[in-house]
């Protein structure tokens, strides 16, 4: 019978494909790991019945690889980081439409409604997160710069700063069985929105729902050429064929973690995540009774089930205060008890479903028998772990499931915290273990033996007891989530990683970073220092800098405008003064508008009536404006000075052209240093400069950034800052 | 003879440590590389005359990985950044104290007083720029926020938020021989400012100079217990012993960077900084004459006499048009011919010394053969090049030095771009290999068969040829410099890593990241998203967040000032009224203040005489101000709107309390954002709230910035922005 159910097709080179002739070849289908002939055969892990064989015997891995590296490249490489972040909206739309169908998928492999909606809508929420943050946060271009020009010379003519460009190879994941939708999802957003194409590595048991939400995007055909590839099956020889260039993105076990890093060659970043042995603790303000108590409780009780306890990130250490022990124990028991339905998850009423697989239940079993060996006694749970539980069938009946892979949840105790299998051994599966400790150094020191972890949960009100633990726990965890009476209620909890914060943990945690926002984009790009001239700079970035050449306009909109010569460093004379060099550039639109197109007004004899006119006006009388001996005593200023606010208000009435036109709003201001105190009698001129221009691909307008300088009568420079505006794509000539 | 030379010291546990019969033990002494009973035995690159000997044969390595990781982390916990900071600075004063002692210990390993100056000078500076930075960009604390909050719930109660916290365990670098002082003191100052321990191991060749250096930072008593140490000798063994939270950070060769990756555990940071067979590419525009080819010329012959070339970073390729191969040789040539004295570098006139040892002059001699093998021919230099170089000698006479490691400048000439040793083969002196490219593309493509650089530079000032070799070097490169006519008497150079750039590169480089300001400070600590309660978040990092408790004045210094309710999110009451709250926060000292106290003040109705008045008297007459129906066509308008700065300067007439007291001056701002227009008649109220307290440790004041939200009658928020003033440390009480 195995042998008739389809084998899973990959999806490579822009096309389908399965093996030739997988029935035959290599004899019969067979059920034990690692790919044959006929192929893996995977099984409904509720019910045993086979739903797909998994083999990939005769693909072109090389292929494979080649094609992103060509054909991928090359499409995501004609888009723009903006470009690529609208798709992943448009994939997540798509995927949402499609929903239901995958949630029916996913039940078959063991998932309930709640499970999937962290697998699904988590993968769903993954891509839409990215794509807000990729135009937010991002240019819209294909370059990302990394903090500010770095002067290197006196003269400002050799400058150095440091971008962001993508990687030129092959993003490769290698995925685990748990989450067949978020985890490769969580992978693929970050590479695309950096313009790396993806070829995906799904876990054997779970890959048919990988298979399935790839065939949504695939049909939707909103997947650029060459930009997702899924390798359904066996791909270790893959990793070899690996260059720089090319990344690894690997989720499993430390130990598989440890041999696949060793075949990959230098060059090659490998990342991994694994799972560690993650812990919650209990502050000594929790008592039973406080709103942290039960909302530890709670916690620790959904991260043991929620699929199934198979989570890198579930709890596996309780850290409690010694004399709680009992009333964790209690609480957790009762609530297991009251909360958790384990069957089917096609059941009404059943929270919780089986393993992934029968293999995975076997393996939990010998986990389980390792930490009783070492000294767990079973606290909540069945006292037969390995006995078989009455389940809810699909049909809603209550018995045993023969051929599932379920097991119940089970609270281990431990009455000596220095037991090693309690911070060495994992039991993946629904199984977490309580042990006593006696201060909050203790503590630390309980959750630090884990060797470092993805998650570490804290439950307390208390600011001293959660000082000493963030002190001590941070330097060996990924994240640190502090539950309270504040929080409770909107946590997103312990074991739910979000696209806004890194996912991954040092040491037995893989050393891996993945998410994080921009963060894990920036995971597909290579930082790299560069040096140059202003000019050259300017040319290679898009983005203006000080000292390049720029277009200038004949004055600005204030009353005693005037150009003055250049100022902005060496080597950039203006250009001479033809039609577009007289334009004000607030007259042209993004079309028009180059970096480095510039105003220069004033200057404004600043008087004491200014400055006393506007502290009236506005009612700031700071003494530093009004009263000259006081203003003087003040280290800062030689005597009365300006109000910033007066400086910046008067060079916007300096730059500003007042008329209707493509400028539509200023937004905002950044990077505001007041340099040179301003005094009465003082004359300044702004010089404003367009330095990035990024376009909006879904309005009609963009952003546009100014660069501001102040200068004194003497070219002291008086202020700098950025001038954000909102410009028109177009404008109609006036 | 050499047996009666000291064995150099090792400075471990805080005190100076020499084995204790080396003299005996083992025999006698050794030439050879590595440790043996009696030591290697060290000798003077220009003389062959014994310096020193080497061995820390029976040092307790694991003893001094455990005083690094107890004392060392106390000692340095118990400081700030700025503090550690401030500590960097008195070292590099220290340093340069005694630089000419330095000098005279460096020109015993080859260097002249131009190398020198890279590796002593460049070693102080390093020392100086991480102190100016580490307390310009980072706080004065010992924890790093990364990024800004993120917003996890709706209700504000839940955030998320990056933060950096040191590793817990000790550095552990590994240097190469060529800059005894700035390789370690490179990798010295970021991980001191992180607050982690480090444990030098010098190379054997030049070990006596870093021991040096060393030793006056020992004797300046500058340095905290256990924050420094040297192990001048073998310390392969050391590898094993780390753990998670230690870093090893190695400079050297390919090689042995893969083979000690290996023999460290997972969970340790393993960096390495591998030489590379670095490109310089001349552009199509760069012909004889232009200021490019002659900036091109001199920048190669300086790389490869620089340290006798035995740079990580010097050119070993250079690119050139082919119609321009013959050009470049023979600028090259004369170059040489004209500028460059082989000598001992104590004799006057000489401009370029001998390799570091004997040992590193035959192995260069066997790689030249190599790339001859490979095709090469000698287009500059001697034709033998085997052949001891007549050479100056210390005393000025010119002849052979039969003992010193002298080798003289040569330039190589490939005929074919394909030939794999060119890419492939390093010759660590002074030797480069000329090698001529058809077109742009081509350049790139052979740049990138280095497989992965330290550093490409290019000649050029056009700027569409630089745009195409950008898009290709970057991805294959740590750092690439353009050499143009504006930049080319500013540069600092190809072979020159700058501390505020990053140094290392992908592939072949290593894949390491070292310096680059910031960046270098946060390797030696973990990344760790935070989860919590405003509240929570606000008492583990010190800086106030939104939506947590505050301490609240009666009302700001503006004419119509009134206290409303709180509003910055849930669970956030104004503590009851004390003395001490109803306090202005500006007339709080930096002793006085914590983060979250607070003044909120308004409501100022703004009318349209206002933005009529504001208008006039800044010049700033943009239509969205003036012009009723213009405005309301605006996309973004409901018609005439207040002028953001008018808004802006209206909030500080309601929040700022005006009379002299700790707050000296308001130095900027950031991260404004208008976020609701206000039209005429409309109430704003502004609460600003001390977020972030950083005092300065060498000033008598410090800088608070303040988070200030805008909002009308409808309690929207019209605009965000953060206020940055001085404050007083401490203020009479008035």
């Amino acid at each position: 019978m195995t042998n008739t159910v389809p084998v899973l097709p990959s999806y490579v080179r822009d096309g389908w494909w399965t093996p030739t002739d997988t029935s035959t070849r290599g004899g019969t289908a067979t059920d034990t790991s690692g790919p044959s002939g006929a192929g893996v055969v995977v099984r409904d892990a509720s019910t045993g019945e086979p739903v797909t064989r998994v083999s990939t015997d005769g693909l072109d891995l090389v292929a494979v690889l080649d094609h992103a590296r060509d054909v991928g490249q090359k499409a995501l490489g004609d888009l723009t980081i903006h470009e690529r972040a609208v798709l992943l909206k448009r994939m997540a739309l798509e995927l949402t439409a499609h929903k239901d169908a995958l949630y029916e998928v996913s039940a078959r492999t063991g998932a309930t409604a709640r499970d999937s909606a962290f697998d699904v809508d988590g993968g769903i929420g993954v891509l839409f997160t990215y794509s807000s943050k990729g135009r937010r946060e991002l240019p819209n271009a294909n370059l990302i710069l990394d903090g500010p020009p770095e002067a290197l010379s006196k003269d400002g003519s050799f400058l150095g700063r440091h971008v962001y460009t993508r990687l030129s190879g092959v993003a490769v994941q290698i995925n685990a069985f748990n989450f067949p939708v978020w985890g490769p999802l969580e992978k693929f957003a970050p590479a695309f929105l950096a313009g790396v194409p993806t070829v995906i590595k799904p876990a054997t048991p779970t890959a048919y729902l990988t298979e399935a939400w790839v065939r949504i995007l695939v049909d939707s055909g909103l997947l650029p050429d060459g930009a997702l590839q899924l390798v359904s099956g066996g791909a270790r020889e893959l990793l070899g064929q690996l260059r720089l260039g090319d990344t690894v993105a690997f989720t499993g076990s430390a130990d598989t973690a440890r041999r696949l890093r060793g075949s990959v060659v230098e060059g090659v970043r490998f990342t991994a995540e694994t799972d560690s042995i993650n812990a919650s603790v209990l502050g000594p303000d929790g008592v039973p009774g406080s709103a942290e108590f039960e909302a530890y409780v709670r916690q620790l009780v959904t991260e043991m089930t929620v699929k199934a306890g198979q989570k890198c990130t579930a709890i596996r250490r309780a850290i409690v205060p010694e004399a709680l022990v009992d009333d964790v124990v209690a609480a957790v028991d009762a609530r297991l008890e009251r909360k958790v339905v384990v069957g089917d998850p096609r059941a009404a009423g059943v929270t919780m479903g089986p393993l992934a697989s029968t293999g995975q239940r076997d393996e939990l079993h010998r986990q389980v028998e390792k930490l009783i060996g070492a000294g767990a006694r079973v606290a909540a749970g069945p006292a037969d772990f390995a006995a078989p539980p009455e389940v809810v069938r699909a049909d809603g009946t209550v018995g045993l499931s023969p051929d599932g892979a379920f097991a119940a949840p089970l609270l281990l105790r431990f009455d000596d915290a220095d037991a090693a299998a309690l911070h060495d051994v994992e039991a993946f599966g629904p199984v977490a273990s309580v042990v006593g400790y006696r201060d909050v150094d203790h503590a630390a020191e309980l959750v630090v033996r884990g060797g470092g972890s993805l998650v570490t949960s804290v439950a307390t009100s208390d600011p001293t007891a959660a000082a000493a633990l963030f002190g001590r726990l941070c330097a060996a965890n990924g994240r640190v989530l502090f539950l309270d009476r504040d929080d409770e209620r909107t946590s997103t909890g312990h074991g739910a990683p979000v696209p806004h914060l890194v996912h991954g943990g040092p040491g037995r945690a893989g050393g891996g970073e993945e998410l994080g926002g921009i963060r894990a984009v920036h995971h597909y790009m290579q930082r790299t220092a560069i040096q140059g001239s202003p000019r050259m700079l300017t040319e290679l970035t898009g983005v203006w800098h000080t000292g390049a050449p720029v277009r200038r306009a004949a004055g600005g909109g204030g009353p005693a405008a005037t150009g003055v010569g250049p100022r902005d460093g060496v080597a950039a004379p203006a250009e001479p003064p033809g039609a577009m060099g007289h334009a004000h550039p607030f007259r042209r639109s993004l079309a028009e508008l180059r970096a480095g197109d510039q105003v220069v007004a004033g200057p404004r004899v600043v008087t004491s009536e200014d400055i006393e006119h506007f502290a009236d006006f506005t009612g700031d009388t700071f003494y530093a404006h009004m009263d000259e001996v006081a203003a003087a005593a003040n280290p800062f200023f030689p005597g009365r000075v300006a109000h910033g606010y007066l400086l910046v208000s008067l060079a916007a009435g300096l730059f500003v052209d007042p008329d209707p036109g493509p400028v539509l709003a200023n937004y905002g201001l950044e990077n505001l240093r007041f340099l040179t105190p301003v005094s009465p009698g003082d004359a300044v001129t702004v010089t404003l400069t367009a330095k990035q221009i990024t376009p909006r691909e879904t309005d009609d307008h963009g952003e546009v950034r100014w660069d501001a300088v102040l200068r004194n009568q003497a070219d002291e420079i008086v202020a700098t800052y950025d001038v954000l505006t909102l410009v028109a794509k177009e404008w109609p000539r006036g």
